[in-house]
Parts: C-alpha cells; structure tokens; sequence
C-alpha cells in the first residue's frame, strides 16, 4: 500500500492512496500512523481495507510525514562513489552515520525555510525507509523483515552549519524542515527491491541530481543490519540511505547553493515525487 | 524537588526524594514523568505534594531513568579545556554537537555491557539537563528557563566504534545502556546554578575524573542557547554537556580501557550518585 498522512501540520489524519492514485481518508478506521502501525500485523492488516469505500481526500490536500512519533531519524552519508568523489572525501569502508533532529521532519511538499543569513543551503534527494519492527545485531539475510516501508526523503543541508561549525554534521542537517519526507510509504510487501529505483533532483527544473538506488555502496539491507550493530532500531525510526552526485556543494568550478525563491523538486518512480519551495 | 523513576525496566513508576531522602511513590497521583511533566507548570504543582503522606519505596530498588518518553538525546563534546587536550584536539571555538541513540538511555545503576569483542569501553562523567519547554533560538539570557531540570549523566562510550569507524562519534555512543542517567532530577528551583556542581568518577574506586561544572567552558545556557539557533528542543529532551579531562582514552603513556568485571562510581553533589557494572 502507499501509506501517508493528509491535513494541516499537526493535525494530519492517515489516509492511503487507492489504485485510481487518489487518497482515501482512513482516519474513520484508525487514528494514526504512529509507530506501531508499522508492524507487520498491522500492515498486512489494512491491506484488508476496501479503500474504494472510504472517503476521497480532496486534491491539493498538504500532505506530511506519511509516519508520525518517529523517535530516531538516522542518515547515512557518502554513499554513492561518485558523491563521495565530488564532496573530495574517501569512499567509505563501512556506513557513515548520522542523525537529524527529529524536528527537522516535514511533509513533502513543504516550504524549506533557510536560517536567517544561510548562503550555504543544499540539496540531496535519497532513499528513505522506516523500521517496522524493534531489532538489533540482525543479519543482512534478516534485516529487509524489519523494513516497515520506503519513502522519498530530501536531506537538506546548511554546508556552513554541517562542516565549518565544528564537526559533526548533525548541526547542519537538523533545521527545522530540513527534512521533508513522503508522499507517502510504500510498504515492503509492494517494493521488495529496495536497490532498483530512480532518483531525480531539480533545482528550478533544471536536473541536478540523477541516479537510481542500484548505484548504493551499502544497500538497505547493509545499512539496518549495520545500524543494528551499535544501536536498537525501533518501529517507525526513519532512516535515508544517502545522497548520489550532483549536490551543490559538488559544482564545478564553484559550489551552488540555495537561494530564497528557489524550487527543488524530486521525484523517485513508484515512491512519488516532492515540491519544495525555498523561503 | 528531587524526581525519579524506580521499579523495573521498562516497568518504572514516578517517584521523588523526600527531605530524608527517602523514595516516596508519585503513580497514584501522576501516571508517569513524560515529556509533559517537564512543563514549568506542571512541576510548580508537583511542590504542592506532601511527599510524607506518600507510600516509601523499598530501599534497593532499581531507578530507571528519570524522565521516560525522551525524544532527542544531544550531547556536547570537548567542553572542558583539559579533555579536549588529553584527547589530542583543539579548543573548541563553539559547542561541538552529536546524537546518541535513545536506546542508549538507562538506569542510574544498571550494568554496562560492552559490545561483543569491545576492548575500547570508556566512562564519561557528565552534567545533564532535561528541556522544559519548547524551544527556538532562544537568548543565552532567557535559555535557563527551558530547562525543567539537571542530572547525573555518565556518556559511556566505546572509542574503536567512535573514532576508528569512519567519523561521526554517535557510533561509539548508541550502544543500548551506554546513557545511564539518574539517580533523579533536580528541578532548577532547587539548582539555579548548574555551573557549581563537583563531578567525580572513579573505577574500581580509583578516581579517574574529578572536576567541576564551573571549568565548562561553554556552560548550560549558552549550550541551550545554541542549540536552539539549529534545532528545535522539545520536552523532555535529554542533554549531556561534555566530560572532564581523565577519560580512559587520554590516560598516559597508554589508554587504559574497560574490563568486564570493572565497577564505575560516579558521584555529582546534589545530583547523586550512580554505580554501573561492567559486563
């Protein structure tokens, strides 16, 4: 199913899309999709649902986190060759890891708001998954069972924040809204293959990044059985996988960055696509 | 008042310290210290309790973390002169910022188990706050009214994880039981002043960090204060705020690393003591 989340910010209800591609408004059945409707019993369970029957969510109805009380949202870094090549940095042995303020997370197709003074805002468009059920120390064998689903995600990034103020890249990743996922997820059972979809970036429709999950240097799989090492996943913990080149700070000769005014817009095959104005 | 929370994992119960230091038992009259409880109304009420009329909790049993329902857990590095020599590193000009994982958060007492095969387990005594209200950009001068209160914090890390496991030291920091906090929470009407506490750890029972809060060289304010430029804090939210110089790593001529079997004690004044096993 695609799962997501329609409504005003902080009152979203939990909506589906049925097979015509509208949205069907499932807060009738069920409150929200909070953490443990990532389960897999709960998942199999509303494909149970007639979404026909349901009422239609009116379009241009803003949408957000297709998932709601997330309570990590983790991210790899350098993850794509020719990404790590452009940022000037190693290939990676193993994962670099990350995390995002909770309170960076946004709904697709909402305005990314730069800090006061920003001259250094960027883009990445990556694969996003959210855990469905708790795990650590699983195998690479196991770890796509504990994939409640997939999402598109855009990584935003103040590069002054990230890399001149003093290490550790959370700072520059953690703004509010800086982390706009959705439409919606796709549940594991419709994307079995994780390493096989499109990514495409604009920066005021001219393509800047364009890439497909099969070029990952640790695939999904990789990364929860490698997250599960060091730390406890837990039902609806959000994490993106990763950025492929053609992020601004990679230009050549000179670095692009956003500016007030801009419009980045993704789009990822089956996972849908994401407007993101910049304010 | 001096709030804690005892009973089993995962099963813990609101409690608070009377004037004999007593535990008295808090569920029958609040379900349990969330995010909420950390509001400055709501702790204003909680003075209005006569704690003698309240039922004694068994001496001896295990305290849980202070606060449960957390949502971010930050931690500053480097923020005393002296650690951040003995660790080989400038200075910092501004706060350097990671993540641990919330499932790293754990009782005051509860055993340490290092990862399979660990052989760079570290201690890191450390003053912690807990966010009251929401909070954005806030002043220096107005960023001690966002904290509901401070605590014992011990930032356990595994270096191998942290540095040799490419960048970002959240690795080293995640593992499940390495953010034992506790025995309880000062609210900030009893603690005006967090910047006067002694903090001392020793293994074993030889010290191995003894300072104090006053040689921070970013203090709590001014750690909320720039927080806050680059993320939402919310309630609840868990900060750590830099150890000491006598952390194993920096021990000369050589580190000297955690052993199963080892006892660490950690002492803080009015915040208590901890004592975690190593396993």
């Amino acid at each position: 199913m695609k799962l997501l989340r329609h409504g005003p910010a902080g009152a979203e209800k939990p909506g589906a899309l049925d097979t015509n591609g509208q949205i069907r408004d499932l807060s009738v059945l069920i409150p929200d999709f909070t953490p443990e409707w990532m389960s897999p019993a709960k998942l199999q369970a509303l494909t149970a649902i007639d979404l026909s029957k349901l009422p239609l969510v009116p379009e241009g109805t803003r949408l957000g986190t297709p998932v709601t009380g997330v309570r990590q949202f983790v991210a790899i870094g350098l993850n794509y060759r020719k990404h790590a090549e452009e940022s000037g940095l190693e290939i990676p042995k193993e994962p670099v890891v990350f995390t995002k303020a909770l309170t960076s997370l946004a709904g697709p197709n909402d305005d990314v708001e730069l800090p006061e003074g920003s001259v250094a805002g960027d883009w990445e468009i990556e694969l996003g998954f959210v855990i469905g059920t708790q795990c650590k120390k699983v195998s690479v064998a196991d770890a796509l069972k504990h994939v409640a689903g997939y999402c598109l995600a855009n990584d935003v990034s103040e590069r002054d924040w990230q890399i001149k103020r003093n290490g550790q890249w959370g700072k520059g990743k953690s703004f509010d809204g800086f982390g706009p996922i959705g439409p919606w997820l796709v549940t594991s059972d419709e994307l079995p293959d994780p390493q096989s979809i499109p990514l495409e970036l604009a920066v005021n429709g001219e393509v800047k990044q364009q890439s497909n999950t099969a070029d990952m240097i640790f695939p999904v799989a990789e990364v929860v059985s490698y997250l599960s090492q060091f730390m406890t996943l837990l039902p609806g913990d959000v994490v993106i996988t990763g950025t492929p080149q053609g992020v601004g700070l990679g230009m050549k000769p000179n670095p692009q960055f956003l500016k007030r005014g801009d419009v980045m817009t993704l789009s990822a095959g089956v996972l849908g696509t994401q407007r993101q104005r910049v304010i």
